[in-house]
């Protein structure tokens, strides 16, 4: 600012004035335009961090994710984050953990001490968390988690609603007797996936029949070594817990000499950047919903849309055709 | 502060002289005592801020990538940049831009504003770019992109001695006919891999054929697109341009009934997170070194390790053994 009234031949306050259009101060026509000029020719940005301090909350928005490095679905949320913070003039400040406990609360530490509006915690799969200390020392909203004690606004995807679409893809498609590969892994995905597809069932008139749900690994692996199970149940349609399940899957139904879509129909979940549409067949599987996940998690931390405040809210999973189905 | 000093029962000074252990301060030891007592019972925190405005750069390091949601290789450049950042007290602002010039502009702007140390900037591939503007202002490193005009120190993949380690590796199981499918896209990978296979097939004394070389589309599709011409050839090994062409030819090698590595041999590169390990057979590969790369840079950033002037820094591509050679 000093610059900018040295060139300009004005006094520091004038610049100040006029580069913060103070109402009210009697600054001449010309040396307003002198100013102007010298701004722009110098590239004269107010500075942030003063600002911040004489307000006493920043412009940042903090995220602390789980997973950054060893998934790609934490760059959905990040993008999603991004993309809504930027459009209301806030800035991403994004920390990884790796579920590291120490690197977790360093990082909130960071973000308490730059005055953060607010903090998005999130996980990289869906689950119930305990969260960490720190977030009640500023606004918080939990992305892709809930809190166990219901403490934290949330924002998750709608498991059921995605698993009742993914089963009610096959039924449309003629399947009756379809199989769920579901994951061992204890989740609102594991319950509310299972939930979905039972409801998709009952809703056609086909009685659910427990010894078509599979556990399984949630990876290749797990779908690969469900093939025989899978197959004799007599199953024409196989709902995956998730499109690396599927990738096992369609290994396990080749080596049989099995085709897919006309031996048996094959659906993912995920939506998984470099498997789903890259498998042969394309995979017919459901979205999930990370971009919009960080999206809303930022609408609900900025006040732009109320959260539930007894439950999380949901997103919706919407279900992607290809040919596997 | 205040609340400290009304605590601890003294002034704002004292409370000032002990947080920032003054030299020379007189100070009692009670009341030094009292004051530590209570900065511990209220966990006051210096105010991060306003430390950086009385010095007139932060401790933010900025990372611009180009592709966080739509690659998953970006997490692993993050990572690494972020531990790095930490162990030596700086904290990472991220910024994606999904190569958008105008979220890159404002990202930098952003960044500057708040007065990083410096910057650095990423592609989610090796290439040579020509770097946007705002990055002369502040200390900047290349990530995994180099400066076509030299300006700014870099750091990427040595492509040359990852190609020449795939290489080897199928020579070392007894290879000697090795196809090699590489991209279409004109690239340091596209050259830098092609080089090092014919350096590793001239050093074993077996001459260069280049019919042996298929350019195809670097995923699923152009490997599986592949997989008669490679045959004509007699070739028993291939080497893949990356792991998604080694997926698609893995699907092609089979819907021909050939077993992997007993009829035919199958090198990678990248080793990529979700499909690598998790093909059948798993997939023995080269990785690409995107942590390190995040590390490295920040360690150039930070002048703990000087840079090449005239060229951009090498990271080796190690080898990774599975069960597909």
């Amino acid at each position: 600012m000093r610059e900018v009234a040295k060139a300009a031949g004005v006094s520091v306050a004038t610049v100040s004035h006029v580069v913060n259009n103070k109402k009210g101060a009697r600054i001449g026509e010309d040396a307003r335009r002198r100013v102007q000029h010298v701004v722009a020719e110098l590239g004269y940005r107010p500075n942030a961090l003063a600002k911040t301090l004489s307000r006493g909350t920043s412009r940042f928005i903090g995220l602390v994710a789980d997973a950054i490095a060893t998934t790609p679905f934490a760059g959905q949320i990040i993008h999603g984050a991004q993309d809504e913070a930027w459009k209301h003039g806030y800035i991403l400040l994004v920390a990884n953990t790796e579920s590291n406990a120490a690197a977790e609360s360093e990082a909130i530490a960071m973000m308490l001490e730059h005055q953060v509006h607010g903090i998005l915690y999130s996980t990289w799969y869906h689950r119930g968390i305990t969260p960490p200390e720190g977030l009640e020392k500023t606004e918080t909203v939990l992305v892709n988690c809930y809190d166990l004690d219901g403490g934290y606004p949330a924002v998750v995807p709608d498991e059921y609603q995605g698993g009742r679409a993914a089963t009610a893809a096959l039924l449309a498609a003629g399947h009756q007797r379809i199989a769920f590969i579901n994951t061992t892994t204890e989740s609102p995905a594991q319950s509310g996936r299972l939930a979905g597809y039972r409801a998709a069932l009952e809703a056609s008139g086909v009685p659910f029949d427990d010894s078509l749900v599979f556990p399984a690994s949630p990876q290749q692996e797990g779908g690969y070594a469900s093939t025989d199970g899978v197959l004799r149940t007599g199953a024409t349609g196989v709902f995956c817990h998730n499109d690396r399940v599927a990738m096992g899957l369609y290994d396990g139904l080749r080596e049989r000499g099995l085709r897919i879509p006309e031996d048996i129909a094959v659906m993912g979940f995920d939506n998984q950047d470099v498997i789903a549409a890259h498998l042969r067949p394309p995979l017919s599987t459901v979205a999930l919903p990370h971009y919009e996940l960080g999206a809303q998690g930022v609408r609900l931390l900025l006040g732009l849309e109320s959260s539930t405040p007894d439950s999380p809210q949901l997103i919706d999973c919407p279900p992607i055709a290809r040919s596997s189905v």
